[in-house]
């Protein structure tokens, strides 16, 4: 087979066989061809897309391309859920506790934050002691003792998919549907669940900034994960605002300790409630997304949620009295007050600006190397919706410097607008595919 | 400048300022972008198009990204004649000295042939004695004396084309019409000459398959060679069937020295004089097309043209008096004869076919550094369109062994159509744009 066949049939707009994928993620996961015929393929696809099948070939073969997790040793439902990116997207520390809690297990890869918005890896490793490098078996062992467990990528995670996003994004082809499908989904396919949730963010401060688009995406990855054999499903979630209160990696942890403890942010609650519920369904411990529903809240409210992300975090090292008493998680200490300038109501606060403050602050990374300051971040007094006057704080901003805290405040107050009128409030659960 | 911005705002379909365009043409000649960005941007260049405006600025970017050759030293109207390439095109060798012997001024910059089309570079060098490399001063000055000079390219010449050219090949994107028009037009102006007369072969032998794609690339390259300043025409010709009777270095030679003599295939006869009429149009040196055409057979009827081609290639170190007698030139040793397997009328005879066969006798070079063997080709003694008997001699192979023959035979006759009916023939002139 000759790359430059490939490309060309690509080009014409026909349909790659299976071996000719097969021979591609292997040429490119062995590099032997070239970065510049991989990127001319790159933009072929975003011109000419991929079928169905193309695209659960790509998928599998990226999987297959590195490390597959074996996840059989653990008993019971394996449910991943995966949120495409949001700012202030705590979810997962919530989610997979309640979940848990109501007997999903939940064995769970994640990566760390680049850019605006911020990784898991990096939130639950501002608590003190916990470590995410954990060894294969006893990351089963807590999930089976706990029901969770959170650990780091392992290098070799689809080795092909790492190859073709590092291009795609020097390229200008990131934004191809079926090219962001594999992407996502194959490393899911290598992490080993058997079912897989997926939370498309849609809005300002996610990719899919249009709900055409990122219904075509979830639907995509619906069909590329049910063609693979994993029960798929994927909800629809608003991210034009800020998702709960605080931005930042310490503070997300807090968050979503007061959201297991049964208080905190409204819209955050009601999106963990119904993730949970989704792993529940796909685990198929409840016969339907009401009675999961129950069973979520059920878990809230009986602390046995609060008690697994305990357990969870101890099992990997971290001190659990930091969740009891999270006054002990690091907070940064300059502390920077942001006033509303003038009367009325928040008609828009950009998640995405407001997620680039926050890396302002020292909370997240520009680059792969660069250090984060778990303790740093913005704790919000208001949201989109909120009726403010002027002079009333609207932000809290947490740096090691004020001249942090100064330029964050800038940028932040280009993501805020003041109307007179009440926005119009948008729903929080936009779509639901295949639950 | 970045360039992802500028990949972005091409696969958005957006057009290119002159400033961009400068940018990447000086990024990608100092080599100062990644392959593997340039052949996304190539891509996209192939799905998006260019505009004309576009086009131009490409063509003039890449021309400057070189030597630009000054031609204001050699006085009159100087004139270009690019074919896109086809099998058994000798015409620059005839052409050129009809037209100079009408007061047109030839200094003409030629390629060597790669893959089934020769180049007249290689063409002349058959000619004992004759040299290419002719330095700039003595190159004008055999312009000035004999009207006509042919040169081969400079290592200079359009570097940026160099190197995208050579992306183009690898990555599928070569049959781009703005590509391939910046291409050769850069080539064009940067060559110097003050109008470029363009000869568009279409068919099964050249690169244009169709007529809406040889019209639309024809004036695609009229229209940039006039928005760049210089006079331009151009004709689609006919490449269905090889052009003239001889296909191989001496031998087209030697088959030009005939029609330079009056005598000689009708076909390469009428071509050549189209031309030479086009080039003395462009020059001013005749009202319209009639009067030109009378002019170029006058100076063939006089010898007029036959003597400029012999002090040009006297001026040139060669040995003229191959030209008086062309049996002097070399000729292979092996002779074979191709014979007719069928009685009827030749319906076919791929050029592209022949043009292999031609390269398998050792007429043609598959990669760069190949030897050329002088003496080999292919004269066919029909072609299409001819009546044949079975047993019949059709064309004699000419190679340093008689393997190469046989190899060659076979493949020869892959390109032969023979049928009961005489097959429709096709006009030469297909299209005149601009003239």
């Amino acid at each position: 087979m000759r790359m430059y066949d490939i490309i060309h049939k690509k080009r014409e707009g026909h349909e790659l066989s299976h071996e000719e994928t097969a021979w591609l993620v292997k040429a490119v996961t062995d590099g032997t061809v070239p970065d510049y015929q991989i990127s001319a393929l790159l933009m072929a696809i975003f011109f000419r897309g991929m079928t169905p099948a193309e695209t659960v070939d790509l998928t599998w073969e990226m999987a297959r391309s590195g490390d597959m997790a074996d996840l059989s040793p653990i008993p019971g439902v394996k449910v991943d859920k995966h949120s495409t990116g949001g700012v202030g997207d705590k979810t997962t520390l919530i989610v997979g506790p309640i979940a848990a809690a109501c007997g999903v297990k939940t064995a769970k890869m994640s990566g760390r934050g680049l850019g605006h918005t911020g990784g898991t890896v990096d939130k639950l490793e501002s608590i003190p002691g916990l470590h995410m490098d954990i060894p294969r078996e006893r990351f089963y062992e807590i999930v089976k003792q706990t029901g969770i467990a959170l650990v780091g990528q392992s290098g070799s995670l689809c080795p092909a998919d790492k190859k073709l996003y590092a291009l795609r994004d020097v390229t200008n082809t990131v934004d191809s549907l079926p090219l962001i499908a594999a992407s996502i989904m194959s490393k899911k396919l290598a992490a080993g669940a058997d079912a897989i949730l997926l939370d498309v963010k849609l809005g300002s401060g996610a990719f899919m900034k249009t709900l055409p688009e990122a219904v075509k995406l979830a639907e995509l990855m619906v069909d590329t994960g049910n063609r693979a054999g994993r029960r798929t499903a994927a909800l629809i979630t608003d991210m034009d605002m800020p998702l709960g209160r605080c931005i930042g990696n310490a503070l997300e942890v807090r968050e979503a300790v007061e959201i297991l403890r049964g208080s905190g942010d409204a819209r955050l609650t009601e999106l963990s409630l119904e993730l949970a519920a989704g792993m529940i369904v796909l685990a198929e411990l409840a016969p339907d997304r009401e009675s999961a529903l129950s069973k979520a809240q059920e878990a809230i409210d009986s602390g046995r949620a609060f008690n697994v992300f305990c357990g969870m975090v101890s099992a990997q090292g971290g001190d659990a009295s930091c969740l009891e008493d999270t006054s002990k998680l690091p907070l940064s200490p300059c502390e920077h007050i942001v006033r509303a300038q003038e009367s009325g109501y928040i008609s828009a606060l950009d998640a995405e600006t407001c997620g680039l403050a926050a890396m302002e602050l020292g909370a997240g990374r520009e680059s792969k190397d660069d250090q984060i300051d778990y303790g740093a971040g913005i704790v919000l007094l208001a949201n989109k919706g909120s009726k403010v006057e002027a002079g009333e704080p609207i932000a809290r901003l947490y740096a090691r410097e004020e001249a942090q805290c100064e330029r964050a405040e800038k940028r932040f107050l280009t993501a805020l607008s003041i109307e007179k009128e009440r926005p119009v409030s948008q729903p929080l659960i936009i779509e639901r595919i295949g639950i």
